[in-house]
């Protein structure tokens, strides 16, 4: 009996797999689907972002997702393995863009545009290990504000961070702070520290790891990976432990290695003139100058800056840590690299860390800390009667035809029922409802669907009270939350 | 003394040539930039089509940019190898997505939903021969509005129609068309005329071609390339030259050879309902019953649709044709293609041709029919003296803070006349000036752009003076356009 059992359900097993579908049904690997709920909750946050993108008067561009890979080539370090190619099909050999930024650069160079204030809002691509449920994706959305142009120190620079003081205030999604440091002081700080120029580079995408990593780990690997002196290293340590305001850019300024060092110098006074700026922005409470502060990618000139979350979100009973949540700084060598004449644009930005704001929104919702809609659908044409479809199909027209938002069942004759439970499940709040006595007598009724109420109204004013009721109840929205 | 010239040319080229930029700079064949003109064109455009989704409660979903290859094998027949594929490095083998129609089914077979109404705008990707004057791209948008689930005939699908007129009119770009015909017509009448049943998709997607090529054509092709017999074409070309409206369904349903050809009178049945339904949303006198639309696409299984501009548009002094601007139909198997059950989900759908769209009015911009504004900021803060950078950064975090959309200039000390000229060219309406001794008496001045009126305000009432005038000039703007 078992064996027959097993037998059975081996030839069920068999059924299924000769369907047409012989592959796993999945997205790529570190990719998703959007679905409504989560496109509700992505369209809400990057509207918020534009909002405060364009009050600071930034324009938008588009690029194309795909770049010819010289243009990437050259600009990402270490990470360049992370480039996803596209198959050489005859033509042009192209990779998926990597981030906003390189892009950016291509435009200015290629367009001999000197200045510009965008946003841009779009998907970048990264062969990285995914982890998903942190909001690390394959596929995912950068939103980048930059200020291309050659302007006085620090002015571009201290609006980026104003900006994301405003995008993280209107997210609300806890308290943060902004770090900033400088390639220059990092750059001076090493040649202070005895490691040698063609070595800077290596050694601040090592410095970069001690978000995530203990000093000493970082340690190992600059001595054993990059070939900095154990000697060098532990003076590095001394300073990457550092972090403070003003009083410390001026304490450092008088440090008796970093202010014989020129790099070291020009780096500092950067940072005093941003945090004096900063605090005329009233944002200087929110600023921390951390020497440990590196960022990862090569082409970084100036400032670097990086927003921290400093408490674990509460999501349902649990607590969920998101660290960085926008980065960025200034790239004053980029858009020379695709110039053939080493024609400079000075350029400063700051890209959101989206995806993982939706991940925190996402997973309020899953725990059922927020709701969300998603369709805005305020009336629903409904019949209790047989062979009323035609009657609904004119209603509907006429509705939409004025702008209201407006459904109806596509079956012919669906159950009352079924049409109601739609709204409540829809969260529509009125529904019209047909029937041939009321016809007859040249009314409609109209059905609020918290309170059930029903009143019937003339036919020939259905168009105006529903309107008059759809402004009652989006005020009363409005007024009451 | 010419050779000499030369010379120096040349070596003007090589120093050109020596620099680190040593390809062209270029977006990929067939792709673009959008500045920020393009940008703000194809975002009113968006907007005013997803106004339109949603008013008929449809819900956004996205998917990822690349799918694995195996989801688009077998979906497109001959339009296949125009698909992008991505380069093998390690994992799984994945293609950028070819429309978003393949997507959609993917996502509803793998998340089991069979009932959905959804909209999707996001790029899509063709190796096709790029003709980008006339908004032929390889990367291009997609506008879907799709509903999926099972329901009564042609309900679904004449909303599609009637969202198709709701969307062209809002974007007022010309009269047009909305031709419709079936797939089982089409499968009948061939069948009627002798082709055998293995040759429907191919002869289907010649008659396809009838709106670039003449039927001559057409027939040699069909006859030399899909080995339709020559009796069958002739048959074939009698049919396809046909267009009118529930007359000619109904002379076709007594038709000899279709009356008797099961699958022609399901399809004229069809046509029929939908036509009636079309009268009730009052949009029949759009919509042509045409028997030589085809539609290029396998998938398709029932009602097909495509909209077409009637006239040239006039851009200039000139005109240009714009054609087909919209398409569509029913697909019922797709979905049932990625389910290793073959379970169902009836689909119809529409797609919007954006592109053609942002190509006219892009067009219109650069002969000056139109203009655009690329960035919405309604106050710059200005002065005429030095050294009041510090001033205008408290002013402008003020101004943001209360969300008014505000710049300033990145300059320590900019001239007043390049600060009006900015305004001037950006078309912000208002200036706040700063001077040392209206700040004394505690006033600023604003001043109106346009008009060069200036008036002192009280420093204290600066927001709530800026709102007023803001509020004011945009019931203006809306009063009077």
């Amino acid at each position: 009996e078992e064996v027959s059992k097993l037998l059975a359900l081996k030839a069920q097993l068999n059924t299924e797999d000769a369907g047409p579908q012989k592959f796993t049904l999945k997205t790529p690997k570190g990719t998703r689907d959007y679905n409504p709920q989560q496109m509700s909750i992505r369209n809400d946050v990057l509207q918020k972002i534009i909002t405060v993108f364009k009050r600071h008067g930034a324009e938008c561009i588009d690029t194309p997702v795909f770049e010819l890979k010289e243009v990437l080539t050259g600009k990402y370090g270490e990470d360049s393995k992370l480039i996803y190619d596209l198959k050489d099909q005859g033509g042009e050999i192209l990779s998926l863009r990597y981030d906003l930024t390189v892009p950016l650069a291509r435009y200015l160079a290629m367009n001999k545009i000197t200045n510009l204030k965008r946003y841009h809002i779009a998907k970048v691509y990264r062969r990285d290990n995914p982890a998903m449920t942190r909001g690390r994706y394959r596929e995912f959305y950068q939103c980048d504000f930059d200020i291309a142009g050659a302007y006085d120190p620090m002015v571009p620079d201290a609006e980026c961070l104003k900006v994301v003081t405003e995008i993280l205030d209107t997210l609300n999604i806890g308290q943060y702070v902004l770090k900033i440091n400088h390639r220059r002081l990092l750059d001076g700080m090493f040649e202070a520290c005895g490691v040698p120029a063609d070595k800077f580079r290596a050694t601040c995408s090592t410095v970069d790891k001690l978000d995530k990593s203990p000093w000493d780990e970082v340690r190992t690997e600059m001595i054993n990976e990059k070939g900095v002196t154990p000697e060098a290293a532990d003076k590095i340590g001394e300073y990457v432990r550092l972090n403070g305001g003003t009083e410390l850019a001026e304490k450092l300024l008088k440090d008796e290695k970093l202010s014989k060092t020129k790099a070291a110098v020009e780096g500092l006074e950067g940072i005093k003139l941003l945090l004096e700026y900063c605090a005329l922005f009233g944002i200087k409470d929110k600023i921390l100058f951390d020497l440990s502060l590196a960022r990862g990618l090569d082409y970084y000139t100036g400032v670097i800056y990086e927003a921290v979350l400093t408490q674990p979100i509460k999501i349902g009973n649990e607590e969920q840590t998101v660290g960085s949540i926008a980065g960025g700084g200034r790239y004053d060598n980029l858009v020379g690299m695709f110039d053939s004449k080493h024609k400079q644009v000075p350029c400063v930005g700051v890209s959101v860390g989206v995806e993982r704001v939706f991940s925190v929104l996402e997973a309020k919702l899953a725990a059922g800390d927020i709701a969300v809609r998603t369709s805005d659908i305020d009336v629903y044409v409904a019949s209790a009667q047989k062979n009323f479809l035609e009657e609904r199909i004119k209603v509907c027209a006429e509705l939409w035809n004025a702008g209201i938002k407006t459904e109806q069942s596509y079956k012919k004759n669906p159950k009352m029922l079924n049409q109601l439970q739609h709204c409540e499940e829809n969260g529509i709040p009125l529904a019209v409802v047909l029937g041939q006595s009321e016809l007859e007598r040249g009314v409609v009724k109209i059905r609020n669907i918290v309170s059930r109420q029903e009143d019937e109204v003339p036919r020939d004013s259905l168009v105006q009270e529903l309107k008059t009721r759809i402004s009652a109840l989006n005020k009363e929205i409005n007024g009451t939350s």
